[in-house]
């Protein structure tokens, strides 16, 4: 970390509240396919800390956060299953969720390229690095679910993670104010995602309806 | 490994036991899946072996057991194709093969325990890597199957490995006799395991029915 | 690397060629199951680096390929993309594609043996190596679109990485020329594949159809 301490601990709340996020859309995905109380725990584990965990995989950055904070498990785990306990309460906090999601996809893609720049990785793996921490947590949710990812069909939530980094990365490259860079990623990519979700924006499909083999 | 070398030996010797049993039971659902010998046998590859692989990945403890003992592949290879030849007279053998199915949990559960031991990790991650080992071949078999992993929606299976990981942790840190926690937490573990099994029980389900997109 | 440069370098454009095909079958894949632009580049990605990045992981031979040569996302991604704007045209060119599918697989095997023959592995793992780096693209996309493995249930693919492999590990044991036993063993795989393909030839699949739970 090269922040000041002040904007390490804003960053590190911001993570806490994005991971908690993060598990309770996991518990409502769950709920949906009727998964126990477990897999409702395992999921939110999953969806969570997913996306960090395979980031530091690939780039061999041990320990991974949740092996060096195993906090992060208690936090996430009951986030999850707290959710159970308030899920009828929830439609009404809807976009307040989805505010949180797309603080956590933001948050989630500037710590990943922190941690590659900290390894002194090139540019595009970098970038690579934010998508993946922001990205493959909903991933591994969807596959547990047995879903084709949303994120390869529809929204433009990779899409933020790569403005985000891109932003990020640019600023950092050009030797910017270091605070200031890391803020203007990170709500611009916040108002490209709540744009997005507002306005129904979303990527060009790719339709292919013919059988190679 | 901390045991005296009979129960190394032994713990070894459950270990081969369990192995082939997950890579028949993966071999079975090739073959409801109408998979062929090829898909049989990576399957059996996949769950008898994915658990301690996963859990190696995480903690970065290398090389991985089938890598330092190329020999788990020709055990577990021989156990899922062996499957196909046997497999009509299998329905009678449902019961040993849920027993040594559990058996394999709690083996796999107690090795797992002892690899983050061994890394000196924190209680709650040694709980984890217990789990992990124990649980996560079965996942990746069902994902691979497409089907939602049954380890989120039935059965007693990932309380039953928490269970003995737990048990297991608490002796080691009142540093109990090695053995006699180990065989207390296995013992404990299988017949949580086999009760579950024989009176249905399970976790209670979250039902959630609305959509937050 | 134990080559000598021309043949590394004839070994490197294969290998561009190779991810090239593989991330242009995935981004049709990813056409019909409709997903956006996004999706079709990252599942390019994920078939045409996941086989390697697993065999790198469960290997620990770090930096993976694309880390230490990001220029591969920049040829994936392009690729994938490119497609995109060429799919009608596709049809025709549906023996070019299979035919570079298949010289995809014999590479990505020889290369996973070489990076195993490099780490000083024992002989299973080595072939292990090799059909992990073959077949672990394709199977993550599969998993990833929703579908069983295609490598579980149809043709020789596997079986073709497992010669292919065999053959090099073999020759490499005798201590045969080197570029020589690569071309043979590459040679006879390709054909394998090829012939595979043109009279439908397949393993015999396991069927099972009672329930063991």
């Amino acid at each position: 970390m090269i922040e000041a301490p002040s904007t390490a601990l804003f960053l590190q709340i911001l993570y806490l509240v994005a991971i908690s996020a993060e598990a309770m859309t996991a518990a409502l995905a769950a709920g949906r396919r009727e998964m126990d109380w477990v897999g409702v725990c395992l999921l939110g584990w999953v969806t969570a800390l997913g996306g960090g965990s395979v980031r530091d995989i690939l780039l061999d950055h041990h320990p991974l956060s949740w092996v060096a904070h195993p906090s992060y498990l208690a936090v996430t785990g009951v986030a999850a299953l707290l959710t159970i306990a308030i899920a009828r309460h929830l439609a009404q906090l809807r976009w307040l969720f989805l505010f949180l999601d797309a603080v956590g996809l933001v948050v989630f893609t500037v710590i990943g390229c922190n941690v590659a720049i900290g390894l002194d990785m090139p540019v595009g793996v970098v970038i690579a690095s934010g998508l993946i921490s922001g990205c493959v947590g909903g991933v591994l949710r969807d596959v547990l679910c047995n879903e084709i990812p949303l994120l390869f069909r529809a929204e433009l939530y990779a899409t933020v993670s790569v403005v985000t980094g891109g932003l990020y990365v640019a600023g950092h490259a050009l030797q910017w104010h270091h605070e200031a860079v890391m803020a203007v990623a990170m709500i611009v990519g916040l108002a490209l995602r709540l744009l997005a979700l507002r306005f129904g924006w979303s990527m060009p499909k790719f339709v292919y309806t013919r059988d190679l083999h």
